[in-house]
């Protein structure tokens, strides 16, 4: 059983960046809030978000499983301003789950979870951890896009970089630590991404948002931060990109 | 003889209404004001539109059958702010409109009335009225799209509804009397309707616009709203879709 | 050498009008300020800009050529917003131009000028001169879109127009002297020109300038005004459109 409110905002929080990876996800609900991990069907990046009741307006909940089709829920959106409340409601019975906004009561089938895996999220310890608003990452990408479909991010003690290195052309964001909100690298790491999963991440979290990257000699990229003012956590784990050179 | 002056936001909603369903029409010209009635190509949906001389800036004109391009007539509106004033005058002679926007003149041919018939409206009695704003039928009418292509009109004592059933999910605007701004229902009545001729009107409806809808069952709905700050009214039907079940 | 500082909405209005002729430029660089002369591929339109050294925050120079590919550099511009700083600067030993947006370093190949001829700009001396607003310009020429392909600007003693005459419509910018910031004409010149290279040039001229229109009978238009903020100037030759009737 679920049944809660939430911002418009902060569902559109949730469905953005989910939806960079999987359209269909299953939902792990408790009494203490939503919960989902999820991996990309080319096994590339997974996700890992948690969401505590108190991120909700109210909330009612059982232990329970929901699966949910992410672009039926960005239809509902479309009906709400971003301050609107909008109500959700596991309707058992008939396998459902029925959205309210004003006047307006969508209900859409819920899917089967049966059939939905659960990645297991592996638990890695990375040399090297860095602080800094999304909007610096963004305009990184954003600098990065017409050179290469690969970027590397490094850190060191006094300098974090985002490099992006094609036939003719760079692009490079570096910040030292006092540009950043905090680097902590006992030594030089570097790897290498896929830009566009980077990017779709990236674009999914609002600028002012602190992104928190931990790093290490060509291993996957962390990228942690907060979502629903935060009351919710994100764990996403890029995989990198290994060059024989 | 027309000789007349309005606003660009007066001339743009009388366009974006008609323009729905026909985009060749014939107004008819009196002393006292212009109307037109159209009939769309696949006979589905009617309009009736009629704006007195008050709705004008300055207004003078003799009876006459103007044949408008309004196609050409949007072209008008995009050299124009909301504010600003639009003078349009016939020239009988060489059978053109001459528009004016501010240092712009645009000449354009008027097209031949003789070959554009005018449909007969039938006046029908329908037992229920409803009146709401057009800001929640828009809602509902953005719910059902991704569900199906037709919605159901559902008027009762204490409810007016709009319905939209697909395979799998559901939306339904759901309004009490409290909620509208009026509800007439003797009994239960209830009509389906195509999804995109209701969604093309409603959405040129300014949103802030009070509608009144007519209906009966399995009968054409009636759709009558102001337009031009109150100085002209529009009378839209639009045909229901017969199901044999 | 060159290195230099200047705002973001600099630079993008250069960028904007050059490009509406030619992607791939020779910039002529001195102590004092930047120019170029290019002609567009079907020889058809040409363009001198020059811009001062005090347009820029900061400027040092020696005597250079830079070959630059513009759609490079507004990829750099979508990093700035309008009230940013850009720094550009050129290194010699690798061939290359180096631009700076906050924390973002963008390298790029400059391009080979050997091959990059510089256009001859006839001095013409043309009859009637007409300075307005590139509002009125702009507005004309799109009442002009939907009606031909080319357009007639005509200058007289108490008159200038611009005229579009399409098989059955017309649009006309008609503006008398005190509409205008001044005419000057001895007697009356039209000269016939295509409208989609006029139209992009006034597209990318901020609403609000003033543009100074030289013309003659049958003769090209030269177009003259000014850009950042008045410490720059381009000059810009349309070739008329003569017809044998």
């Amino acid at each position: 059983m679920l049944k809660a409110e939430l911002r418009a905002d902060t569902l559109k929080g949730l469905v953005n960046i989910i939806s960079t990876l999987v359209d269909e996800v299953k939902f792990t609900v408790t009494p203490e809030g939503m919960s989902l991990k999820a991996v990309d069907p080319a096994h590339v990046a997974m996700i890992e978000l948690n969401v505590g009741k108190d991120a909700f307006a109210s909330y009612e909940a059982d232990e329970t499983e929901l699966g949910v089709d992410l672009d039926k829920v960005k239809d509902v959106l479309k009906l709400a301003s971003s301050g609107d409340t909008i109500a959700m409601e596991q309707d058992p019975e008939r396998g459902r789950l029925v959205f309210k906004v004003g006047n307006i009561t969508r209900r859409m089938n819920l899917l089967d979870t049966a059939t939905m895996s659960v990645p297991k999220v592996p638990q890695l310890q990375l040399a090297a951890a860095v602080e800094l608003p999304a909007s610096e990452l963004q305009r990184g990408i954003k600098a990065s896009e017409s050179i290469s479909d690969h970027i590397t991010l490094v850190a060191d003690a006094d300098l974090f970089e985002l490099k992006c290195e094609g036939d003719t052309d760079s692009a490079d964001l570096a910040m030292s630590p006092s540009d950043t909100v905090s680097i902590e690298a006992p030594s030089r790491v570097a790897s290498t991404f896929p830009l566009d999963y980077f990017s779709n991440l990236m674009k999914a979290i609002p600028a002012e948002t602190t992104v928190r990257l931990e790093l290490d000699v060509d291993y996957p990229v962390k990228v942690v931060f907060g979502i629903a003012d935060g009351r919710g956590t994100v764990r996403y784990l890029l995989a990198p990109r290994i060059e024989n050179d």
